[in-house]
C-alpha cells in the first residue's frame, strides 16, 4: 500500500526536509509538490541537493486542489494564515497535516490575538500533533496541526513535571536557542550570513508567538490554565534546538521525583532520557530524536530540564513523517529510522 | 610616563588579547611576557598574528618575579591557585591584576569549598575589579581581582534591579551562553572543531564556578543574601557572550522603574543602555562594551534583562586594562576607545 | 544473508560515519566494534548521538583478532602502518576494507618513501577502491584499499580527461578544500574550535601525502607517469571536499570534447554530472554522491574540474559501504540510498 | 590639521569598516555619510555597533555634492557605474578614493566589456590605489582607485616573480577563497546564512571580473601582456581572503631566486614575509597587514604563492585609509596600527 501525497509549500525548508526524509519511506509516494513562485521549475533547480533524488517539477497549488481527490493526504508547509483555504477543499477527499500555526489552537481566539488574521474554520477538528502525548487521537484524524519547533521541545520539557505536579504553575521560564532554519528560506537581514555568524542573541522578548501554543498545551497537562515567559534566541548554526525550560520545584520534592515523572516517556522510540546529563543538539541532528537531560539545582530548589532537538525533523518535518504514520496506521517509526549526522 | 609591565601567563587567549590591546595603549610599557611551557621561544611563534607587532620572547615567571621592583604592574592570567604565589613576591614591589578567579572572593570559604583548594592569602587586601561598582577602590588598590566574564554581565544586569529592590531576590534565574574562547586554548574535545561546530549545549548545570561570584556580589547589591540559578551554555562561536536575567518583579513595578533603575549607568563610558532592544555580542565583539536591553514581560510580571559582551574584552582583558587605567590615574577609555569589529 | 561485520578503529569519526550507515543497511550486522583505548566501554558514552541505535561496548582489537573465523568483513579504520598486521591475521578467514593508507600504493616503496614507514606485506593482492573505475576487480577482491577523501574527488575530476587524453599531463593543479572531520578526532591546536573558526589556510603544500596517491592512479589514467600539484586547505567546516582541478587543454579540444569525456560516469549512481555548474560541498552532505562541475577557459586554454562530495561519505565510510556492497555481491546503493542533509 | 572628510555610500559593509577605522585616526574628521537609502537615519540604527561611536545620520548624496568645497577627501563605496558622476562633481573641490570598480582600468574598454556599462570619464587621471607598488603616484593623485579585495592579494602574491621574471607568463593560475562580507550586505541566496554555513563552493568560474584587473596590473609587472585563470571561492565565514598563486618556474630557478624577489617588500610596513610558513587568513584578521607565504614544488618546478589578508581591511578599507595617509603626506601607517584580533 502507498500512501499518495502532495506536498503544497514544498520549496521552503520544511518542505525540502520532508522530502529529503520521504524519499526513503517504504509507503510514500509523493504525487504532487507545489509552489506558486516555482510553478514548472524543477526542484533539483531550486534544490540541486536533490538533484537524481527527484525528478519532478513544482505545480500550482490549484493542481493539488483540482485533484484531492486521487491524494490521500495533503502536507501544507505554509506560513500562518494560508493553510484554512487549502484545508477547506482538501478534507473533504483527503487527510492533511498542516506544518504551519493554524490549526494549532484550541482556542481560536488566542490564535487571532496573537497571530492578528481572524480565522473561520472553527469546529475544524485539527488534532494537535504532538505524537508521544496525542498518539489515539492522532490515529483517528483528519487533519493534525503540526507542533512549532520551539513548542516541541518545550512541551516535552515540562509536561511530565506539571503533569506530576512537581513545580509551581506561575515559575516558569524558557530560555531556548534555535538554528537560522527555523527563520527559513525567505531573504532577510537577520539571516544573512555576515550578520548571524559569530552572533548570538535573542529576539521576540516576551512576545514570541510559540508562547500561547506552549501555555495551553501546558496548561491541558497542569490541569489549570498556565502563563509562562519563553524568550527565543538565534545561534549562529543552520539546525537545532536547545530548550531551558525552569520551574520551582514544590516543597518536598526531590530528584527522584522528577527522574520518576520523566518515565511517562520510558516506551517512546524518539524520547532518549538522559537524566542529569545535558544533551546537545548536534547529538540529534538530522534525526528524529529529541534529547531530555532534567536536574534539580539543590542551592535553589529550582529543577531544570533541557531538550535538544532537530527542529527541521522532530520540530518540523520528522514529526509530521510520524504523525502520518500513525495516522495511516504503519509504524510510528518507519521511514524514520535514520540516526543523527555527527560530527 | 610609561607604566613597565610584566604579563605572567601571557600564551593563553587572554594574554594575547591583553598584547592586543595594549600595543596601542599609549601609556603601556611591555616589559617582560612570561610562560613556563613557552619560555625561549619568540612571541610571534605562538601568536603568528602578532609578527611584527612585538618582537619578544616568553621568559620564565621566574624573570617577572626576581625583577619586580622594576616593574609598576603585573597582570597574572592563570588558571586558578596559581596566583596566590605570585601575588605574595610581587605585591611589595609592583601593583597587581589578577585575571583568574584567586582573588574575586570576600569569602575565603566559598572560594574553597567551589575551587577545592586551599587559599592562603587571606587579607589580601584584594579589591573587586568591577570599574562600573567599583572605581573609587580600584583607584587606591594594590591587587586587584579581575572578574570573570559571565559574572561581568549577569552583575550588570542585575545590580541596579537589585539596588532598587525591583525584584523578588530568591526568583533569579540567569542563561547565559559563551564562545568557545572563553574555555581557553588548551585541548580538549569539548573545543574540538568538529565537535562544537553546529551545537548548542549547557554545561555545569546547577554547579558551575561562577555562580558564588554573582551570588556574592549580588548580594552587596541587594543588601541580602541571594542564592540564584545559573546555567552557561556554549554558543559554536570565538567571542561573546550573552546573559539572559530573570527575576519576579515586586508587586507595584512598572517598566518605567526599571528603566530608570539602569540610569544609574548613564555616565558610564562602556556601558551602551538599549532599553527595551535586545543586545547582540556581535555588536560588541573586539570592543570593551557591554550592552544592556531590559524588558518587562507584563504577562508574567517577570523582569528580563539582557547583556551582551565580548568575553575576552569587557569579559576579560580589556577590564583588566580599565582597571590598570584606573589604578595609574590615566583616562578610563585610554587604549580602549577601539569600536566594535563589525561583520 | 547478513554480512558479519567487525569494525577496527571505530571510535574516530569513519568509525563513527560506517555505524551511521551501517545502522540502515539490511545486509549488514555488526558483530565486533574495537577500539584498544576504548576497550569495555558502550559506544553511546563515546558518541551519544547512537544512543539507543547501538548497545554494544567496545572491545579489544584481539578479540576480532580471535574470531574472525566468524566474520565476512572487517572494516578497518586506522592511523597508516597498523593496518598491515590486522590484514595478516583476519584475511585468512574474513575479506577486509582497510580506510587507512597502508595498501593505496602498488609502488611499495612511493608508499614507504612518503609515509616513512616500512611496508613488509607486498602481494597482497589489495585492490584500490575506487568503485566506479575498478567494480569488476574489486568484486573479487579479498583485500580493498579504500582511497583516501581529497583522491577520490581529484581522481574521478581528473580521469575522464586523462582517458581521453584532453589535457596536456605535465599541466595539472589541484587546489582542494576540506573540512575539518578531515583531521580526525585526535585534538591538536589546528583543529580547535577558537583556532579554525573564521580562518582558512594551506597545509602541506608541496608535501602532501595524497600527492603521489592521486599521481599513480591518474598515471594509470593516462597511460603515463605523472607528477603535479596539489594544495590542500582547511576550511571552517566540519564536512565536505571541494577540489579544482586545473590542466591545459591541448591543442584544439573544444567544450563538447570535454563533455564527452565525462559521459564515461553516466550509468554511475552516485556521480553527478553538472557540467558547467559550480558543485557545492553543501549539496552532497550526508550523502555518498560526487557532483562533477567542468569548464574550459577559453581566453587560456585552461580546463577547470570542480569536484565537491563528504568527505565521511564517498570519501571515506560511504564509499567503504560501496565497496563492500560490490565484493558481497548486493547492489551496489544497498544502504546508501540516503539522501544529502540540507540545510 | 584634520582632514574633512564625506563618506558615500556608508551603509555597506566597506563603508562601516572605514567608519569603525577612521574613529582612531588622528587627523580624520568625518563631516557627512551619505546614503541614499538610509537618508536621515542614524548611523547607529543601521550599524547598532557603532553606538556611541558615531552620532550621524546619513544625509542625501546631493548635500556631499553641494558641500563638495568644505571637502578635503570624498571615500565612495557604491556598486560599479555610480561612482563616475561623483567624481566629475566632487574632484574639482576635493581629492577622491573610489572604493568601487570605476576607475580601476587604464584600459577603459576592457572595463567596458567586462562590467556592461559605458564609461564617459577617459582621462580622469585616476591612480591605481595598490600602496606597496604605486606610493610615489599616489601621494600626487587626485583621485585614487581602491584596488579590489582579491586583486591586492593576487597582485602583490605575483607582482615579485614576474618583475624578477622567475615564472612563464602563460602558466598562472590563481585558486583564491572569500569570507562572505566580500558579497556586501544586500540581500541574497547566495549570502543566506543557512545556504553558507557548512559550505565551500567556487563561482564566476573563468568569469569574475576581478581577472582583467589583475591582468593588467600584472602584465605591467612582467613587461608583457597575461592571460590567467582565477576562479574564487566562497568559504563559510565573515571576513578573510586566502589567494594560492601557482605559476611555472623558468628553467633554473631556485628557491633561493624566489626569496630574494620577495626582498622588495622588504621596508613595507604591512607586508609580512613568511617565507615557506602557509598564512592563515585569521591571523591578518581586522588589521591591515597581508602575509606572504612563498614555496617552490621541486617535484614539478611549480612556484606557489600563498597570500592571506582581510578583504574589509587591507583589501578594502583599511587600504583605503592608507591611501588617504599618502595623498595627504601623513605617515602611511596612521590610524591603522591596531594589531590583528585573535581568536
Amino acid at each position: 500500500m502507498k500512501i499518495k501525497i502532495a506536498i503544497v509549500g514544498a520549496s521552503g525548508y520544511t518542505g525540502a526536509e520532508l522530502l529529503r526524509i520521504l524519499a526513503n519511506h517504504p509507503q510514500a509516494q509523493i504525487v504532487y509538490l507545489s509552489s506558486e513562485s516555482k510553478s514548472g521549475i524543477p526542484l533539483s533547480q531550486i534544490y540541486p541537493h536533490l538533484l537524481s533524488v527527484y525528478k519532478d517539477n513544482f505545480v500550482p497549488m490549484q493542481t493539488v486542489l483540482d485533484n484531492a481527490k486521487d491524494l490521500d493526504l495533503v502536507f501544507t508547509a505554509l506560513p500562518h494564515g494560508h493553510s484554512i483555504k487549502i484545508a477547506k477543499a482538501v478534507l473533504p477527499f483527503a487527510r492533511m497535516i498542516d506544518l504551519g500555526a493554524d490549526y494549532r489552537f484550541s482556542d481560536i481566539k488566542t490564535y487571532e490575538a496573537w497571530y492578528k488574521v481572524s480565522h473561520d474554520h472553527p469546529g475544524s477538528g485539527a488534532v494537535y500533533g504532538l505524537c508521544e502525548l496525542y498518539a489515539p487521537k492522532i490515529k483517528q484524524a483528519r487533519l493534525v496541526a503540526n507542533p512549532g519547533c520551539y513548542t516541541t521541545a518545550s512541551i516535552l520539557s515540562l509536561h511530565p513535571l506539571l503533569k506530576a505536579g512537581l513545580i509551581e504553575t506561575d515559575s516558569i521560564v524558557i530560555s531556548a536557542a534555535s538554528g537560522t532554519t527555523g527563520a527559513g528560506r525567505a531573504l532577510k537581514l537577520s539571516s544573512h550570513f555576515s550578520e548571524v555568524f559569530e552572533n548570538f542573541s535573542a529576539y521576540g522578548v516576551a512576545s514570541h508567538r510559540h508562547t500561547p501554543e506552549i501555555e495551553e498545551q501546558l496548561s491541558i497537562s497542569a490541569g489549570e490554565k498556565i502563563a509562562l515567559t519563553f524568550t527565543p534566541h538565534l545561534a549562529p548554526m543552520a539546525r537545532g534546538i536547545l530548550a531551558d525550560c525552569y520551574g520551582q520545584a514544590k516543597s518536598g520534592v526531590g530528584y527522584g521525583d522528577i527522574k520518576k515523572a520523566f518515565e511517562i516517556y520510558g516506551d517512546k522510540p524518539f524520547i532518549r532520557l538522559l537524566g542529569n546529563v545535558s544533551p546537545s543538539t548536534k547529538n540529534t541532528r538530522g534525526s528524529n530524536f529529541v534529547d531530555l537531560g532534567y536536574f534539580l539545582d539543590e542551592r535553589t530548589g529550582r529543577v531544570i530540564v533541557l531538550a535538544a532537538l532537530d527542529n527541521l525533523v522532530k520540530g518540523a518535518s520528522g514529526q509530521a513523517v510520524q504523525n502520518m504514520n500513525l495516522m495511516f496506521g504503519v509504524d510510528e517509526q518507519t521511514g524514520l529510522g535514520f540516526a543523527p549526522i555527527y560530527p
